[in-house]
């Protein structure tokens, strides 16, 4: 029996990790800990960092280092990422059997909160159904952790709905594809590859933005999407070029996020 | 000068609190807790445990315990809001000129996160915008906390999003006015007074309901909207009369949401 642990850490800031994930990483018997290539070693770095803080030293010993597959970048995006999963799927399951062949718990440290816009359930998932042996017996359970649309929202001291209004959570490629949602007072956008909010008529649209969460590095800008929407665009090319990577989200709206009343409706 | 520091505390689980959450709880000259009537003493208990696990002995004086106003029940909900975040704000000005006359760092413990269906930003918010003397010399930080959603998906072992697909966040009362929202695979709905959801039609739709998230007494149904639906209202019922209140979360989906595959769009 193997018990998967996916610890939500936070965005960049080791004080984000919650209690309940430090109990979770110092029970492991090990933890797994996926190597993203060099540009992304900062968000390694973070893991790296946690575990050095939070196990005391004949537990550093518990962490297993592996390299992730690469995700092909081929124009088939979801097949590419079908391939990919199935891939990543496949790694965790030689790591589980490598390191713990007669079962324990097992930890990943994952990025942000396992619920939002991470694969990790939906890989660990396809441990649990592929029907090798022992598969039957892996259980997973989930702590969960601080999303970087909350450190975003916490760093510009906004909330992401506006009052008893509705918030919709979207991916850059959306917004650009279908622009402002129905229903929605204000708009959360994850996974922008940079300035899908370009797609959009700036009128009467705030927007606030962040990159690097949580980091030394973090970097904010907020005003009127017309105003402010070019150099976030700007802005963010450079970070990316001099940082090698970049993270970034936004939320945009309509109306005053901080407004006494909603709008009219 | 005050340095008001808003700190998410999740939402039932002392252990979801974070280490940065912990850390501003320690720092701060004051906590005020306010106090919400008997019927929901365990939202104030969990705050009191925090502050009791978390404070060394000499630091419990540092709790100030107060009464906050009630909202008026009356039929205008907003302009009724409106009143009863005016009040709150006069209240916490009272309690922060008697017990920091002369500044320094006041804490306050925010169930969930102050980003998501929380007032506290918006009544800090008032504090400042008021221009009586002192004012402008109110510094406001957020410490984000897990929110019930997050501790709804991490127990039902499900991500909030399908696959690359938007979520949307509301509130029963929109759901019920307008139905299920444009553009959106998956709906998350919070401050449901009961039974939102019999608003839309079943078919196709899947529920994952969660009340008490977080506590010992946390009940869990999940299942086909059709069939679970009912019995959710009952034991919903049957739970608030046990327990003098209730609060829960769900969230609905057209398709399953550990899915390889998004659905066609």
């Amino acid at each position: 029996m193997i018990q998967l642990s996916l610890i939500g850490i936070g965005t960049g800031n080791p004080d984000h990790v919650t209690l309940a994930g430090v109990r979770a990483l110092q029970a492991a018997d090990r933890i797994l800990l996926p190597r993203k290539g060099e540009a992304k070693s900062d968000l390694v770095d973070l893991r790296r960092l946690l575990c050095r803080n939070l196990l005391d030293e004949a537990a550093q010993s518990r962490v297993v280092e592996f390299d992730l597959p690469r995700r092909d970048g081929r124009d088939d995006y979801l097949g590419a990422v079908d391939d990919w999963h199935a891939a990543i799927a496949e790694v965790w399951r030689e790591q589980m059997a490598r390191h713990l062949p007669r079962g324990g718990r097992v930890a990943m440290l994952i990025w942000g909160d396992p619920s939002l816009y991470d694969s990790s359930l939906r890989i660990a998932g396809r441990l649990k159904g592929s029907g090798r042996d022992g598969d039957a017996s892996l259980e997973v359970s989930v702590v969960p952790g601080i999303t970087s649309l909350q450190v975003l929202t916490a760093e510009h001291r906004i909330p992401l709905n506006a009052l008893a209004e509705p918030v919709q959570i979207t991916t850059g490629r959306r917004l650009r594809e279908r622009g402002w949602p129905e229903d929605a007072a204000s708009v959360a956008v994850m996974l922008d590859g940079g300035g899908a909010f370009q797609a959009l008529a700036p009128e009467g649209l705030h927007i606030w933005w962040g990159a690097y969460l949580g980091m030394d590095k973090q970097c904010l800008i907020d005003g009127r999407l017309a105003e402010v929407g070019p150099s976030i665009v700007e802005r963010r090319a450079a970070l990316r070029e001099r940082h090698g990577w970049i993270m970034d989200v936004y939320l945009l709206a309509r109306t005053p996020l901080l407004s006494r009343t909603p709008p009219l409706a």
